[in-house]
């Protein structure tokens, strides 16, 4: 929170966030394939090594993609390895299907105290409310409820949400242009209300586990807030520690 | 699953592997600095970027830590800040105040088919079971049950836990030589049985948050596995997804 003395920044750091603001203005866009490391060395005036060093870092922080003998790609939420990134639950029985979402729910609201801070916005304006339901195996095993600022997500409608085939994420990257760059969830357990009781058909107070999310794009900006409640009897939320 | 061909391994990742073999014999112990860059390039009989590029990744993956102006050190459970990467539960009032461990209880068993298959031992080999309690500002908040292979906790008992001041991965690191390198968890929302509601002084039945955890050392070997059970009304599991 503290105002630092500016610090020094290498030059493959420089590179770094010249290249990001590449990818923020939409100059190279999700899944397509971005300039050789020769191209970019010539274009930012800089050696080869430095560009390399660069994409190393975009590719550790899954910004960038690389491809053997390929060359370099935007990382796209259409990649199928893109969804457990931001979906920790695994099946006990190990089937790794995909689950199906399934759109209840989308309506306009104007935004609260707590939706208004998460989302960075202003208490009143326009946000744009989701609900839905993940299924594996055809069985209910998520309700999210999902608050998205109205300025970036105008034309969302339930229809659009039905007749996506792929997961949310893929659907906001192609037709609002918006990367996932990072999430931060918070976790809990919770007793089942009835409503959602009644949509996982298990009895109320049944525990389940809270995941809020906190979602960003590019430069931190936050672009989506959701609330998942999953009922975890046959589905654990597996977490990496390294 | 399938078995892959060899594939080229480059030269700083060979040096990498040398140097985790240097960290396993205990060649260099945790907290201790290791040669310069300038040694252990003459030492490999290689560059002193190759040699950078191995301990980069090392650092990236909490093996080394870098200090700045002072060289580069061996990681250790010491260290205040190692202990969220391995406890991820934090107060909503924003308390940073470290949680006090409470040892129950200590004993000896024969390791049964669970415990044998997350610990990678044989059925029947000998465990230490220990039961502790993590008090945040004094309030009993996770119940904690850990499994150790008898093998490399020999000499552990309740005394020596209840005189350790640290965390618990500080005295097995002072103990036992023992350094943990990464962790998997698995996450699910459980009802509170009567004990555990006694403990936590809740109702039974109170949801709280269960935590599985299988801890390695380094080769990946399983020195670890612990139940917590989270009480999550004042405190949450927060994760980061990058």
């Amino acid at each position: 929170m503290s105002v630092d003395a500016p610090t020094f920044s290498p030059l493959y750091r420089q590179i770094k966030d010249l290249m990001i603001q590449a990818l923020e203005a939409g100059e190279w866009r999700p899944g397509q394939l971005i300039p050789s490391e020769q191209e970019l060395a010539a274009r930012f005036s800089v050696s080869q090594g430095t560009v390399r060093k660069a994409i190393d870092e975009l590719a550790a922080e899954n910004l960038l993609v690389r491809k053997q003998g390929k060359g370099t790609y935007v990382a796209s939420h259409h990649d199928p390895r893109a969804l457990f990134r931001f979906l920790r639950l695994v099946p006990m029985d190990g089937d790794l299907a995909h689950p199906e979402s399934v759109p209840l729910e989308c309506w306009r609201a104007k935004a609260g105290l707590e939706a208004a801070r998460m989302l960075g916005i202003r208490q009143g304006d326009l946000i744009i409310i989701v609900r839905r339901i993940l299924r594996f195996s055809g069985d209910p095993v998520v309700v999210d409820e999902i608050y998205l600022p109205g300025e970036i997500f105008q034309g969302l409608t339930l229809e659009m949400l039905q007749d996506w085939r792929g997961s949310l994420y893929s659907l906001f990257e192609t037709r609002f242009g918006l990367r996932m760059i990072r999430a931060q969830e918070r976790l809990r357990a919770v007793a089942a209300d009835r409503g959602t009781a009644e949509i996982l058909k298990v009895k109320e107070g049944k525990p389940l586990l809270s995941v809020e999310r906190v979602t960003y794009t590019y430069g931190d900006k936050p672009v989506e807030w959701r609330r998942g409640l999953y009922l975890t009897d046959d589905h654990f939320y597996l977490n990496e520690l390294n």
